[in-house]
């Protein structure tokens, strides 16, 4: 089991727009100053994602409530929205077989369908419990707040309906995953016999994917948490900031950082050639964006890079045009898998073996396909000059998916510290949060409803 | 039925990043240009797409096809990647009811279930193919130039499939979408008796979702492909490039351009506040990207924005931290529904009245919530100086969704003018074939083996 990353083509001295040698060979200073922020923040109890693979007690909340669950729900519904989403979905897409909501019961082997509301779109909500039968679901309530508007509404709707059909027995229906003493879901869990299972108060949202947010659905889906958490503890443990280049997280965040900040490189992308992590992608620009892109006080300016999610082979139809030939701002960074599942694969047959079109494809398998079209994407990227790496993931199973999840998430603190922002609070959403409450009326924003009247009302500009 | 953009906060004099008042006056004679540019590629007939609303050929062989395959398929399965997979899957979304597959055929009213293989990864691939009943499977193979590496591997294994389960009945399962004269796929069509529909020589992939492309499997799932192409024969007609002002496509694109280039900002975000129009965002990732994104020879320097999909309000829990408070780079493009199907919004009940984060929501709709948060974050972008605009959608129909398509492709073709590249081609992944050719060893891929493999061996770089 490994995973590891080819940086070859992110270096100055293979690719003109790479990162130049010595200013790699620097960034080794600038490292262990951003490993003793990380140390710091450690030590002050804000990295609580670093605990979690070795923090059982928590693990047990969410294999017991799923040990008791089991045979009770064919439904397993998730209200929530941004890190209470995209972690359970890109769990989802990954671990599960593809299609699983569509997988009859003997092939989900008696296991529930899940399902994941991570907006309030009236269509798709109305529609999905229009269909589901109530008596055999269970609803995920997630908010680490226990306040989001979205999820809140989200809940309002569920509950009544759940009170209408299923009366007193509606709290078993529903589960809330929250933070373990504050906001309004413990409130009210509390009031009303509603289980609960903890996030824990010194991990955020975007950093809760091994957190009950994302192993509770994976416990209830058959998924084995045990391996992410696994996974996810080997790799924190191969972070130890000793040296760059042995620190994984390390050498994606300076990449990262170097290329943006001395070569202009402040898109950067993630490009995993595998439908089964195509949601990482998702989830991985949450962490990034919400992260670093931040106001950075000291010098009044915006700062962050902008990470983007493709797909291969797919987006080299779509977006490789850019990458190759628009502007020099960009790194991608490719997800490979080594090896498929064992008859996974599928070979290309031989037939019209006289058009030269097709005929060359005969005998290759799709996956192999796939790996060289990868290799073919990045070489042709170096060879026009445009930095990109490699992250190799021996295969897309639990162990691995925890162990990437770890150090993306490791980075990103790293990356923190070497913007001078910290990555662990989200300010800028504020003010749209206080509009929103503004318009609905909600009783504490009466600042917010001032602010909200006294915008100024410009000439309107109308294209009719 | 109308469209119609609010651009207000695009204005320098609203929005302090914002496109200055006089820039946007002296903006008209740019836009004359762009428009003669356009207009030249017109009369030259690089600019099929425009002929698509009035082709009633054209649009006869898909409603044709449709009509005989009444009642013979129960999954139709789309193989493509890029063009033909974004625009299909972008209707299926946005016009079909939600997870449409999964519903019940009485729920379909006997129409087909509708997959789209955009991509080669075996397992996505074998999983489908394991599970359709095949004598029930129509496959519409989609390429326009007929030779397209990744859809002629999907043929390969469902061609052979079908011969092996059902011999020479095989080709009443296949329907080619490909160029009328050329290509590998016009001529298996010939040898083997397979029906085919046209995509017109002047209609790159891009492009060419109002073809058969899109055409076709909308009209065998039922969408109603005549208001489709009403609605983009109006939007057509409303971009006459005679006023800037009165042009939508004019003022989508020039105030993205000015934006960019005058104000920096080079990130374009394309936010839907509906699900169902969340795939538009991706369809338009590609048209924007692979158009805009080229090295411009004369200057030797790659051009073109950066486009970025996001949904609202699930984004706002994602990007929007960066995008309120990270580099003044982008511009948000808002797309706002103003009216959802009559009996489709749903109402939040009043229920936990006395918890201050849940009672202000009660009695609200979640289309009426939606809706707040688009304009919250709208003004909350434009005090922070971040240029935005919206696209208002009286509702989300074939007709508006035809007018959407229509407008953006124009715009496109408006941008490259502006940009001063050629939006119709994509030079820049030939490289990347080549390469991939190369190593499967397709006989005419002799030069690309021979420059693959002289390549530089850098001296490799692992983090393991």
């Amino acid at each position: 089991m490994a995973l590891r990353i080819d940086y070859t083509n992110m270096m100055g001295e293979v690719v003109s727009g790479g990162v130049a040698a010595d200013a790699w060979a620097a960034a080794e200073r600038a490292f262990r100053d951003a490993r003793a922020v990380f140390e710091r923040r450690r030590a002050s109890g804000e990295l609580g994602f670093l605990a979690l693979p070795t923090d059982e007690q928590l693990h047990e909340q969410s294999t017991t409530f799923a040990r008791d669950a089991e045979g009770r729900f064919d439904d397993v519904v998730i209200l929530g929205i941004g890190g209470s989403a995209l972690g359970p979905i890109a769990l989802r897409t990954a671990l599960l077989p593809p299609s699983w909501n569509m997988l009859g019961m003997d092939e989900r082997v008696g296991l529930p369908r899940l399902h994941v509301l991570d907006n309030v779109d009236p269509r798709t909500i109305g529609h999905l419990l229009d269909r589901l039968e109530l008596r055999r679901a269970l609803f995920i309530v997630t908010s680490k707040s226990g306040g989001t508007a979205e999820t809140m509404a989200q809940y309002l709707v569920v509950r009544d309906r759940l009170n209408r059909v299923l009366g007193d027995a509606a709290p078993r229906h529903l589960v809330f995953v929250t933070d373990p003493q504050k906001g309004a879901l413990r409130t009210i869990a509390r009031a009303g016999a509603i289980p609960t299972v903890d996030i824990p108060a010194a991990v955020g949202g975007r950093f809760s994917v091994l957190t009950p947010v994302g192993i509770l659905p994976a416990a209830l889906v058959g998924i084995d948490t045990a391996a992410l958490l696994a996974g996810a503890g080997e790799m924190a443990r191969r972070c130890t900031g000793e040296r760059l280049s042995d620190d994984p997280a390390g050498v994606f965040a300076m990449l990262q950082y170097l290329a943006h900040t001395r070569h202009g490189r402040h898109v950067q992308v993630l490009m995993p050639y595998s439908d089964a992590l195509r949601d990482v992608a998702a989830w991985f620009v949450q962490l990034w964006a919400e992260s670093l892109g931040k106001h950075r006080t000291a010098k009044d300016e915006g700062v962050g890079p902008t990470p983007v999610a493709a797909l291969g082979a797919t987006d080299q139809h779509s977006q490789v045009q850019l990458f190759m030939e628009g502007p020099p701002d960009k790194t991608v960074t490719f997800i490979a898998v080594n090896e498929r599942d064992a008859g996974g694969d599928v070979t290309i047959p031989h037939l019209h073996g006289d058009v030269k079109e097709l005929g060359y494809l005969g005998g290759h398998s799709l996956g192999d396909l796939l790996d060289i079209e990868q290799r073919a994407t990045a070489g042709a990227l170096a060879v026009r000059g445009r930095p990109n790496m490699t992250i190799h993931l021996d295969r897309v199973d639990a162990w691995h998916l925890g162990a990437l999840f770890m150090l993306l998430e490791i980075a990103t603190v790293y990356a923190g510290a070497l913007y001078d922002v910290n990555p662990l609070d989200q300010p800028g959403v504020e003010l749209g949060k206080q509009f929103t409450y503004a318009q609905l009326g909600r009783a504490d924003a009466e600042q917010a409803r001032q602010e909200w009247n006294m915008l100024p009302e410009p000439e309107p500009r109308f294209c009719v």
